[in-house]
């Protein structure tokens, strides 16, 4: 049995008994029932993924995915290709958005070049798994073979089984990749049927013309391609790109190991639906960071079946949004494991 | 000159060559013009009220201010009175819900007893300014004379300005009070003219016709007492509690001091309306926590001018939201001051 037919065969879904168990926990706590709102869903649904009321939060990592894209000689971006690589020495020096909010809650960034088109060599911090030097222009073909975006995804199932064996206790997701809100936004209408201009945006800041461009640009990658919308393995290489691959499955893995995971942004949550549509359990694993200004972003969330934790128009992606909610996360953990209960504090409880 | 005149008189709006300066430099960071969304804004904010384009975030202090409320003769909260007393001794040991969110944002909690019905005597960790044991029936004449609301208002402002002196860097606000809702609401009713059922929700989970009762309440205590919208100090004496004057005296305080503070939910947030009332220029000086469940919450920050920044549909009250809300103003600090510029990280810019 091959590593992503294992995985997915050894997704359960998240047992409604642990959920059960750890709502009546929050209730005994010193608090109106229910007032702490999506904290306690936060910390009941990562007693559930854990299997433990008392989870650990101590040790949690973004991988941040970073690849290339064919598709940027269409001029879909307001940057130029080599800030891929540019931004992943960022990345590894600590100076990006992503390392100072990963700082502010506790969190480590691994870095994960998985399709970036420069020769790193062997670089301190940088975790080398490239599968190819970027995709292909899938204006001209598929972006992808099947075995490339496979063995794009087995990198992120090998890196959420290894988080599982070092004590991981929460997985954030992140990525670079200049361009690449055109193929999350090809996946999300091949998907979903949903009209290309209804899903596609600016991305990092792109003119009103050039979006205009980046419609076309992704009706045509579909309308060449044809990915099967049954099929998310083929939409995902034939308009998909390898970060995206890779984190679907990091997403998939940490499903299959019982890790929280939490989706970032636009792209990231493009990888999260190509694992969500291989297995629908996977969404009782994942915690949506964020609602990214990209408007394709809600259609995704929906069809998946998250909703957003913050709203704070932010669309940067490298897993900035998933160290914000990380954060917020472990709020909802720590009232389950720290707070008083009406009975240790001899506080009087309410009648309703 | 009085106390309250004196800060009134000192309160300047933030200046807006400071908001630019502190926009440029994050134009600067490697990231697209904007992309971080209210981070940029919180980092922008922040270094206007301080006047520093790299403010220190390390000293975080929530005041949590309690009173107790005449006004629950009348059956208006679904938990007796004797918690507001219980719930003190709850914050003391660091059993409740904001000593939990406090600790996990790195703020410390000063719990002020501005108006319990209890005598707590002399207790470690207490900030005894008890201006009396709670405020009076609404329903029956006003809750506090004029000189009580201004003595609780006045505990406040020499709290910020205490404040100042330790070196705070940022203020959170929150209260405890059984029955605190029906004021807060009794405050957006009685200065927006909207109508009492707009605004009056089930607080910590009653009954409808606990509701209506409530609703019912209010609309009496208006009746009787009469408080002019033109007048947030006539408001505040005859329908409000000795813990929302202390939040209103500690928001204008901050204002004064230049303390940037974040105000938690629904109660703190008529605290701040009354304060903004007083002065406008008060909302440059504000951070709204978040998005209360209570109904009426949404009329008051409108009214002010703010925006919440969270929505985890909470209704707890004690300074919960502004404890989280802390953490990710301190984020956006953190981008201002920690993000590396392109010039800095040899990263290309956009062309947009």
């Amino acid at each position: 049995m091959d590593l992503l037919t294992e995985t997915l065969a050894s997704i359960r879904p998240v047992d409604p008994v642990m959920l059960e168990k750890a709502q009546v926990m929050l209730d005994k706590k010193t608090k109106p029932l229910g007032s702490l709102g999506r904290l306690e869903e936060f910390g009941r649904r990562f007693a559930a993924i854990t299997g433990s009321l008392e989870p650990d939060t101590t040790k949690k990592v973004i991988y941040t995915f970073a690849g290339d894209h064919g598709v940027t000689e269409e001029g879909i971006s307001a940057f130029p290709r080599e800030v891929t690589p540019q931004m992943v020495f960022n990345f590894l020096r600590g100076g990006a958005g992503v390392n100072v909010l990963a700082r502010h809650c506790g969190a480590e960034v691994c870095v994960v070049d998985v399709g970036v088109d420069h020769d790193f060599g062997e670089l301190a911090g940088l975790i080398g798994k490239k599968v190819a030097r970027g995709t292909r222009n899938f204006t001209k073909g598929p972006a992808m073979t099947r075995d490339e975006a496979l063995a794009a995804m087995r990198v992120g199932i090998e890196l959420a089984g290894q988080a599982r064996a070092e004590g991981v206790a929460m997985v954030g997701t992140g990525e670079m990749g200049i361009g690449n809100t055109t193929p999350s936004s090809a996946i999300i209408a091949a998907l979903s049927g949903t009209p290309v201009w209804e899903v596609t945006h600016r991305g990092t800041g792109i003119s009103e013309s050039a979006l205009e461009n980046k419609i076309r640009v992704i009706e045509l990658g579909l309308a060449i391609n044809r990915p099967d919308p049954k099929d998310p393995l083929d939409v995902l290489a034939k308009v998909g790109g390898l970060e995206i691959a890779g984190i679907a499955g990091l997403v998939l893995g940490c499903a299959a190991n019982r890790i929280p995971v939490v989706i970032d942004g636009f792209i990231s949550t493009a990888g999260a639906l190509i694992a969500a549509e291989m297995d629908p359990h996977v969404k009782d694993y994942v915690f949506a960071a964020h609602q990214s200004v990209e408007i394709g972003h809600r259609f995704m969330l929906e069809r998946i079946g998250v909703e957003p934790i913050l709203d704070l128009r932010m669309r940067l992606g490298e897993g900035t949004g998933a160290a914000l909610a990380m954060g917020l996360i472990e709020a909802g953990v720590k009232i389950l494991k720290e707070m008083a209960t009406f009975g240790e504090a001899g506080v009087a409880e309410g009648e309703y």
